[in-house]
């Protein structure tokens, strides 16, 4: 059953620009906002809770297939005007597909630590493109699971899932309170955590040998890792620069460090 | 000898603000405009040629040495008001230090192609953020020449000089009307010239050996590589993906490819 919605004032639509826009109201809800065909679908395909769509009538001719997925799936379904779907829109030419889906329960989703892992760890990450990005190079090089400190930025921002390019939702992803005694933990299990640092006195990461497995932690932005999470690791591992030091950023060096992991 | 300004409306502002903006007129005036004390003293160290500075009394206090150097060479300084500071900056929280320079002749600056050289040559990259990320890693990792083909977004642009951080000026950058006869010349020379594609049928670039001269070629952020560029190389090569297939975004793709040519 479809329903019709045509106010911009309407309380569904203020819950999904609410969903969209505060992190906070998404924890609450254990919800979370997403637009586009692509990412609607690629929840749709990664199993995610779909709670409502939301589509106009245009969508439903152009992206024919992918709505009727996602309406059989829906728990419910609102068919709205082009001008709710640009007050909805987060994007400048919204393509007028919209859902609302179920957060994961990642916080629960703990990684299982085989003899062949390889798992990128992020602490304190700020920037959603940025972590997006990440999350993107993970599953495109393989990892299969990844760490978020507590510190870092939503995972469910609206600009981690566009950046992810939905690998949010395939990848297996544990939020951590305490990322320095996880790390602790791993280091004595017999994994090789490596912090990453911009210090040419560390150890190049192609220096390593990946026979067991291993964790590359990333930190912040501006400020790298905190001290607690460096001394968690067995080793600081670093990059070798040819040009100026401290050159690459966050996820160029994530990249490469999960690139050496596993190539 | 310093000048005040204190009207937004100076003529002096408005070149400053077009130059900024403005593609265009940066081509016709051979000039181009950078703010914040970093970059400013980037260009300075690079031995960019600096036209005009302009400095709060503010910035003269917190970048005092910065402002001191850039002023013994800029060929006129004007200090200006917070307010004219706020109209200049591109950025929210302006640092109050600004200069116009000359644009280097790139076009002219060719490449040597040694035995042992690692070139980026990038086609048609749209997003200014990406050609600066890819620029500040060619530097990190040791690329010493750059090719950007004629469609590429200007490398002047606010956003690539920032996303660069100053590499632009350090790197030798070969602006090229044509690049698929650069290639073929490349090509004809004996120097690996590598296509890069999405392409799991292309040669994995972790089975290529760089034993000579290489350029890795990137294309655009949407459409990939042109057809004719293709062509003009002598492999098509690939990152081996073990996630989705096309999942790296340009700017990680051309970071691995650059790093396997160096590593």
């Amino acid at each position: 059953m479809v329903f019709q919605l045509d106010s911009r004032e309407n309380p569904k639509v203020k819950h999904f620009i609410r969903l969209l826009n505060n992190g906070k109201y998404r924890e609450e809800q254990g919800l979370f906002a997403i637009e586009g065909a692509r990412l609607c679908m690629d929840a749709l395909q990664s199993g995610i809770p779909i709670a409502e769509l939301f589509y106009t009538e245009e969508a439903a001719k152009k992206y024919n297939t992918i709505v009727a997925d996602l309406g059989q799936k829906a728990l419910k379904t609102y068919q709205i005007s082009e001008g709710i779907a640009k007050k909805m829109g987060d994007t400048t030419h919204p393509q007028g597909v919209f859902c609302t889906c179920k957060t994961l329960d990642k916080p629960d989703d703990l990684v299982t630590i085989g003899t062949d892992s390889r798992i990128l760890a992020m602490e304190n990450i700020q920037d959603p493109a940025n972590l997006g990005a990440m999350l993107r190079t993970a599953e495109a090089v393989g990892i299969k699971g990844v760490i978020c400190s507590a510190g870092c930025c939503d995972m469910y921002h609206p600009k981690v899932l566009r950046a992810s390019m939905g690998a949010v939702f395939r990848l297996s992803v544990r939020l951590e309170e305490n990322l320095p005694k996880m790390l602790r933990g791993l280091t004595g299990m017999g994994v090789l955590t490596m912090a990453a640092v911009p210090d040419a006195s560390a150890c190049p990461v192609t220096s390593l040998r990946f026979d067991r497995s291993a964790v590359a932690v990333i930190g912040n932005e501006g400020n790298g890792l905190t001290k607690e999470a460096i001394e968690a690791c067995e080793v600081r591992v670093t990059i070798p620069m040819k040009g100026r030091a401290e050159s690459l950023n966050a996820s160029m060096a994530a990249g490469i460090l999960m690139w050496e992991m596993l190539r």
